[in-house]
């Protein structure tokens, strides 16, 4: 019998650990990798000559060498960017093949779902950590609990990546682990929207990084949420239609939304317009653009004084760690907009070293009520990474990729149509291996 | 000799005043006027039977018949929505017509002004007051300063549209002359930008209603102002590209900018997503849905820890004033955004009664050097309106309009291509005309 063939395409830095987990399984399951890159020798370095390892080129915006090698493949893991996935798509519907990624379902993928499922094909998305492991370990629990007969009157749910404690060496107790433009731009658009005791509610982005909540996991100290933008989104597919409360939103260390407040107060987030002469600004002229003019003040009083700051606050701690009052340093960008000229800042101060390690972390809260009284349930996930190569989030998006591309290459997940995982028969085989690997939730019955 | 033919097109509500102007003209200067309405109907009412006056049906988006009744006429007057203007002056451009609008000049206005220049024809826009005799005003001080030798370092300018002070009966001092939606989706979109002592400054929505600037006009009292979008827009076309500060914005009382902030951050005037259920909201629970949940705390208490305001400031009695905290009156939209729902909320306030007065406010400030020695210059312009019908508004965009309109008739203004009126030859005669109707400017040196 000939092998099953994968194929990777789109393998970036952070496809490390899917690269190893996918060869090494291939020693037991019968089925060879392909790794699909534009540069195939990129592609070539990550498969150290397994021998179950191919690299070819690979360019997604060729129609025609993109299909024919689609058809040579049983299953596509797509880590394309968001964007591109959907041709691909579109190829493995034709011809027949599942895929898998772990993006986002876009309006243009969900656009595919009936045609999908008529040919049978199952185009599963979601499959990474957030979004991928929130849902499956979330549903996991409100089926539960229903399945008990319970109520889950509220849900809340956060995650978060940040320096692990031995890397958490700075003011914000934050480095870009994660892209660099996400954080800046983060909550940026329309208004944050979630549910509370029934009432929908809307956050501006001006208020968002001031409404923020705190948790305590125990071990790992306070984490504090802002809300992400759109809590209803999963509503439906969570099962959850008469719930009273529901927020989703993302962790980061006590102090850092106060002081990432400051940055959007000033408008130094703003990714809609390009600064004037912007690769002549030092950092602190820069930050002086979006203060009044005064004859004789300094722009630290003044940003203290407009942000009503006190001038030994630890948010003006954190602003000045920043070097934002430094009037040597230039990010010298032609026609930047603030959010860039923010981002160059804080990637010489927030890329990791090579060593140091990344932290997930994911809680959820469900309130619920049976047989007549209201119980409480925190779940929690902590995963730390070993170095930015192996790190936390490479781990927690490779591997459930990973498990959910084998398990649909050996049947042991099936399904048609553009789906999420939201059901048992995905979440369950996905959940369980990812445990082989300490990826695994601790309940706490706090009622 | 045939008279000459004017075309006005979409004259609506605030056309009274210069269609009363164009028909006494019509009296002394021998032309005749056509008025151009989906509704001629509503075109006949506003003509009174006048003899030099024919309404007719003009559907701009009717190509064949709009360019058949341009070719009959020798100039038109658009005041049609400011994205309708284009086809029209495609049709004047091809067929040797000049064209006045009181509109800003569109990118894709600007676009045809070579084929304008080419034609030998003109377009001459913002020709109303703000953006029009604004420009005017300023430009005419301007021109005279640095026709002396002066440099001009500093140039403010603001325009508001108010009650007068019989009308100023609300909280807020403010009523909505000018069109509500514009006044509440005020100043969003990109960061507001200007010129301070050299330094280009930018203000991000969030912060704009909070740094305003006052001013006192003598005999008027006080009033407040807040930046206009880009404040450098017009440095080029005011030949003031060495000037050191540069900023326009717009007038309200004192008190309004610091209370519609309380709006701004709440997110009630966000007009980028649709709230749930809308239709259902009480104004209370409009508010409510952007205040965190509390099981016992008014929604009051709320708004006013949640904005930092003690409950009896001047903020929250101009909230209440607006009905925000009644759980009886209902909006009633459907779909609606946050900004749709306010602006029912506010126009049931603040339209005026037809009896009401406006108050058209304009004011400039000028600092220049000449001979070695700073001087300081303010011109400042206060017009009243008769009753809503005879507006000030209606009469500061109405007569520009029609002097210039005509001056373009009768050659006294000429030109080529698409215009703004910051030349001499534009604005000379149209202020000239202006002071006839009691629209001047006072000037005051101060030093």
């Amino acid at each position: 019998m000939d092998k099953k063939k994968v194929l990777l395409i789109g393998a970036g830095r952070s496809a490390t650990i899917l690269i190893d987990y996918l060869l090494k399984k291939s020693e037991s399951i019968p089925f060879t990798l392909t790794i699909g890159e534009l540069n195939p020798r990129l592609a070539e370095e990550k498969l150290q000559g397994h021998p179950n390892g191919t690299a070819i080129q690979f360019d997604a915006t060729d129609a025609a060498s993109r299909s024919r090698i689609v058809q040579e493949h049983d299953l596509v893991i797509s880590m394309l960017p968001p964007t591109m996935h959907v041709d691909t798509a579109r190829d493995c519907i034709r011809l027949g093949k599942n895929m898998i990624t772990a993006s986002y379902v876009s309006d243009a993928m969900q656009a595919l779902h009936s045609e999908a499922e008529q040919a049978g094909v199952l185009i599963l998305n979601e499959m990474g950590v957030d979004p991928g492991i929130d849902h499956m370990s979330a549903k996991k629990i409100i089926d539960e609990l229903q399945a008990k007969g319970a109520w889950v009157r509220d849900f809340e749910s956060f995650t978060g990546g940040l320096p692990a404690p031995e890397s958490d060496d700075n003011a914000w107790h934050y480095k870009f682990f994660w892209s660099p433009r996400n954080v800046v731009v983060a909550s940026q658009g329309a208004a944050c929207k979630f549910l509370h005791e029934g009432t929908y509610k809307y956050i501006p982005y001006q208020r968002v990084f001031r409404r923020t909540e705190r948790v305590n996991i125990a071990g790992y100290g306070k984490f504090e949420g802002y809300a992400n933008r759109d809590s209803l989104k999963y509503q439906q597919a969570y099962n959850l239609h008469d719930v009273k409360t529901i927020y989703r939103g993302t962790f980061r260390r006590p102090g850092y939304c106060k002081a990432w407040d400051c940055l959007v107060q000033l408008g130094a987030t703003d990714d809609s317009y390009v600064m004037e002469h912007s690769e002549e600004l030092s950092n602190r002229e820069f930050i002086n653009s979006f203060l009044y003019y005064h004859p004789t003040d300094s722009v630290e009083t003044k940003l203290a004084q407009q942000l009503r700051l006190d001038l030994d606050s630890s948010e003006m701690e954190k602003l000045t760690s920043l070097g934002l009052f430094n009037d040597q340093e230039k990010p010298g960008l032609k026609n930047a907009t603030p959010a860039q000229m923010l981002q160059n800042i804080l990637e010489k101060r927030w890329t990791p070293k090579p060593e140091d390690k990344d932290m997930l972390v994911m809680w959820h809260k469900f309130v619920y009520e049976l047989d007549g009284a209201q119980h409480e349930l925190h779940s929690s996930m902590v995963c730390t990474g070993e170095n930015t190569l192996h790190s936390a989030m490479a781990k927690t998006v490779g591997l459930p990729l990973g498990i959910g591309a084998l398990a649909m290459l050996e049947g042991r997940i099936q399904g048609k149509g553009v789906q999420i995982p939201v059901h048992k028969h995905i979440y369950g085989p996905v959940l369980a291996e990812l445990e082989e690997y300490n990826i695994s939730f601790s309940e706490t019955q706090i009622r």
